[in-house]
């Protein structure tokens, strides 16, 4: 049987559809949000900026592309261990979702700030946004199952904690911390949330 | 005895600051913190540019002040409630921080994103900012003696309420909670927050 997985066996529209994606997110990490421009992206993937447009439309369809790729990532950061202890499976979600944002600021900022409000809402975008925050909700309700978050409606108790670790990430990443060690802080926050919500 | 507190009392200099920061907020809140400019100010003011460099230097030092007003607003809203009832007391600072927030959508923004970086660090600036947070910490004190949060360090356990709170109302301003009720799940987050830190 012939192996079509190949990069050989990919269409070229897609592999280049991938290509503009990658510089997009040099170009995000790099320049900023402010410097994610279809002329950035098509100079940094050495095409014309015409193949972008192609493409994406504008650069709101290449915002969405950068972002709809940033949920991808924290969606498996946030599920990196699937540990059957629902506490230690928590808390493994709440490291993931930290450490996705340490490494990637710039996608962090977009993705929770203007990029998102500025991106073209494209399906793919919107799709894998809720499939990101659907992992915590996941986790909330086989907490709860397992009696060590208390009973509730499982999008609002997700919706508390997710709004926790995202102000503690954010801040953390704006260097507004108060204290000195902000992973430390954040281990208390991660405990404090099982404790007011068992 | 003379009064020296009417108007006519106070410095011109002092008068026209106060003019320049009171337009300066008015272009915040129409133009966003990217078009928050000396130009813009200027004109809004009605005073040629060069009134505004004279008295802050840069849009930098433009930010700052509009920044250093925006802290002292909030630390008032903070400590609004100053009732005797611990529980009530922080609720009341909870309640009076999102409602900072809800009032003054891009004030939040830039004091706690882009615009604390861009500013010029002035000494008033600092002094606001931590003084705002300081009304945290002694309300987190006063329920510590009073055996409604358990003891610890202050300033560690209001981080860890301040990154809750912060996140909740940065998400709600980008309208990215996911439940129907943000008002409601603002509650809960402030209930959990005093179980898990009690």
């Amino acid at each position: 049987m012939t192996d079509v997985s190949t990069p050989t066996g990919r269409t070229p529209s897609r592999e280049l559809e991938q290509a503009l994606v990658d510089a997009a997110e040099r170009v995000l990490v790099r320049d900023g949000l402010g410097g994610l421009t279809v002329r950035a992206v098509a100079t940094e993937a050495g095409v014309a900026p015409m193949g972008v447009y192609n493409r994406f439309g504008s650069k709101d369809g290449l915002v969405a592309a950068v972002l709809t790729r940033g949920f991808e990532g924290l969606r498996a950061a946030a599920m990196a261990s699937e540990v059957p202890d629902p506490v230690d499976r928590l808390l493994a979600c709440g490291h993931g979702y930290r450490q996705f944002a340490l490494d990637h600021p710039q996608h962090y900022g977009a993705m929770f700030g203007a990029g998102f409000a500025s991106a073209a809402p494209t399906e793919e975008l919107v799709d894998r946004a809720a499939a990101a925050f659907q992992v915590l909700v996941d986790q909330v309700g086989y907490a709860m199952d397992r009696a060590v978050l208390r009973p509730g409606d499982r999008l609002e108790t997700a919706q508390v904690i997710w709004s926790s670790v995202h102000g503690a990430v954010s801040l953390e990443l704006a260097g507004m911390v108060q204290v000195a060690d902000p992973g430390a802080n954040y281990e208390q926050l991660l405990r404090m949330l099982l404790d007011g919500l068992r």
